[in-house]
């Protein structure tokens, strides 16, 4: 059992009673009424690889670890419908390549596509880098099946366009991260495969000037935008000096630079050059740009993405980081970005706050690296989690979440009791109690429990 | 009061203690906690145009009919943001002429928007005829503030495009009739203006034919396809005859028409006249069209629609009818307006059964109207009754909702406890009672709350 024990990122080990892989729902159902009878609690597992020890059972050893990766049957693909049905055990490169050899695609991606499961981007409303035009996984999610507390099987994985019968009971299944049912399946949404791309990479003066260019881009390009990620400079100069023969796409050092998507689908008539020239000269005209330039080819397109994708390797060179994935609303990000940044910097002498990520979002991921030389668990476990509270409470006050994209899990769970809204939390505990009375579905994540005492 | 005391259509008429109409959350918090104290039940009431009785109390006299009109403030409308903070009592027109005024606009109409508000809007999670291309009100939703049962405010105006913090309570609220919670002001999400449209009118020979045909459409037309409605040659016959001055915008008749909508946001590069031409010069070569003809100017694509908007008062001159808003998997709609059609006049000769409008939606209104010279009350009372039940039976067996539009209320309690799933209902109960648990939120909607006997 032990590779399913601990998180992949070893923040976190459990022990579990045992790990049930069931290959149906009917089998989950089965397991469910016995652990119902029983009261033994269960950890759902998909890919384990969430970032918050959502899938990660307690010390205690009382749990079951419920795997869903057999359950990995992509049950219905249905190119004239755009539907797919999944199993909780797909993994969402096998999603990719199915909806591929249809000439459609599935419109969200992530770091552990190779890994994760449908299950789990589901059960934590799963972000990536295309939320901006296609939203979160919620909003790729038409139905849902899934084992209940009680081990009935909720199925709505009909897709009714319209259904007004009531509470839309999917919505809440959807990010509960397995806390108030185990999602067995999904009917998701496919779109017409891509038929060309055009990246950008960006210079602008300031992170309002990237927002500025953000608005910009959306008026000039609709729905064609499909990305649209920022990292400041030093970021920037991280990357290029951790990958080996790297450049800066750009002359000229700017205080920020903006990673640009435009796409069109396949069988578009052929408009992305002309639409791109046309959004960098009037950005130009307009003051928006410092510099930018065109990818002039698909290899060139994915040199420009890997410098995004390889920030986080390239920070963990510069030693110790505590990482915050924070949101706020998406038109006070560059003033919060703007005061936190010095703010953290100064409290924490030493420490370096850096800023990157989902622009358009409101999404940034917000890390701060320790100073040079401090032994590393010691100071994550000390400073870094004092820095940890203080961004949280920053969020919080800028009427943020101190989770975006990634969850509760086990890892925010204090914070969430510390910063939460009181009635929502309460509302999450009568939900939670009305639906899984006997706690027995993941247990110790996301739903806290006991009254916060002392919360404001 | 008397005037809120009986619905539009007049046919529930109830009792009521008092009729309260706060001006802000804080005297609705107030005036709940009071009611919530005294065991006083609360029905709210928008603009009172529901079609299924759900802002009408109960006969017992023991509610207070809480009435948002007066919160009826914009709060705020950001142009750059494109999102209204709308009360619940704004009025849809309302919001529609405050979006214009910034070359916005809301992308959700109906028939009653003189009269609907946004609070109404949400509690119901109303349709229209632009879902096809924008979805229900759920899809424009972006943040909720209501209050709960226990008078507690729930405030989630704030819009974070991404937020992970726990189940999305929001959800909940949207479409639960006032059972839940009372929505008292909601974050709504606003598109650019139209800058031109054009409408199309094309005659098929048969319903499978006209799904053919909006396939093709959503394949070339892609996002600018905006509407795509359908009704059979008897119907446009009527409402031809109906209107003054009207005539069949095509030369012969056809088995099905569909009036089909492209618009382009303003600012767009002019390409609508040569997409529409595209569009349908590929289905008349695929064989998807019998004749076509594209509106020649907005006078001409307004009479169009005044067709499509005539069908209920042309029908209503045919005599009595029993009208049911239901759906069924966009794909298998033809077959079961095939199937359904011809077995409902078999079982009750003399009726005329008719489905029209929003095909790409899986959602027809299905109607069947009376055999002449019954007497009307006693019809509808009787047969009316029994032949809703058979429909309701037959769109359950499609895997279909008896509701999908209109919601439930009072009219159609009945008909979910008897075909709902039990599953689904049981955790409704379940919610329902974990959030309202003394039953003081509109009770006797949309809820069943006691289990249901006998029911399959």
């Amino acid at each position: 059992m032990a590779p399913w024990l601990t998180d992949w990122r070893g923040r976190f080990t459990g022990e579990a009673m045992a790990i049930a892989s069931p290959a149906s729902t009917e089998e989950v159902s089965a397991l469910v009424k016995l652990c119902a009878r029983h009261r033994v609690p269960i950890v759902a597992q998909g890919g384990n690889t969430g970032m918050c020890g959502g899938a990660t059972p307690d010390g205690s050893g009382r749990s079951i670890l419920l795997s869903l990766r057999r359950m990995n049957t992509i049950r219905r693909l249905d190119p004239e419908a755009r539907e797919a049905v999944c199993e909780a055990g797909v993994i969402l490169q096998t999603l990719h390549e199915a909806a591929e050899t249809e000439g459609l695609r599935f419109p969200l991606t992530l770091g552990g596509k190779g890994s994760a499961t449908i299950g789990g981007l589901v059960s934590t409303n799963a972000g990536g880098t295309q939320v901006l035009r296609h939203g979160s996984m919620r909003a790729q999610v038409l139905g849902v099946e899934a084992v209940l507390a009680n081990g009935s099987v909720f199925n709505a994985l009909t897709v009714l366009k319209k259904d007004n019968r009531g509470f839309d009971l999917k919505q809440l299944l959807i990010g509960s991260e397995g806390t108030l049912g185990i999602v067995t399946a999904a009917t998701l949404k496919l779109l017409p495969a891509i038929g060309e791309r055009r990246v950008v990479w960006a210079g602008v003066p300031s992170l309002a000037g990237a927002r500025a260019l953000l608005l910009h881009c959306q008026d000039v390009a609709g729905n064609a935008l499909e990305g649209f990620e920022v990292m400041p400079q030093q970021t920037l100069h991280d990357v290029v000096a951790h990958l080996p023969n790297a450049r800066e796409p750009l002359a000229e050092p700017h205080a920020w630079h903006a990673l640009i998507e435009l796409v069109a689908e396949r069988g578009e008539t052929d408009r992305l050059g002309e639409l791109a020239e046309r959004m960098l000269a009037s950005a130009f005209e307009a003051g928006l740009l410092e510099d930018a330039v065109i990818a002039s080819n698909e290899r060139q397109a994915d040199d420009f993405w890997l410098l995004r994708d390889s920030i986080a390797p390239a920070e963990r060179e510069k030693g110790p980081a505590v990482q915050h994935d924070i949101s706020v609303p998406v038109d006070r990000m560059p003033e919060f970005v703007e005061v936190a940044v010095p703010q953290l910097e100064a409290h924490w002498p030493g420490t370096e706050a850096l800023a990157f990520g989902h622009l358009g979002d409101g999404n940034v991921h917000f890390h701060v690296i320790a100073p040079p030389g401090v032994e590393p668990l010691e100071w994550m476990t000390g400073d870094g989690k004092k820095i940890s509270a203080e961004v949280y409470e920053l969020v919080t006050a800028w009427h943020g979440s101190i989770s975006a994209e990634h969850g509760i899990g086990q890892l925010k769970l204090d914070e969430l009791v510390r910063l939460g809204d009181p009635v929502q939390l309460a509302m999450m505990r009568a939900v939670k109690q009305a639906l899984d009375p006997h706690e027995l579905l993941n247990p110790g994540k996301l739903v806290p429990l006991a009254p916060a005492a002392g919360s404001h």
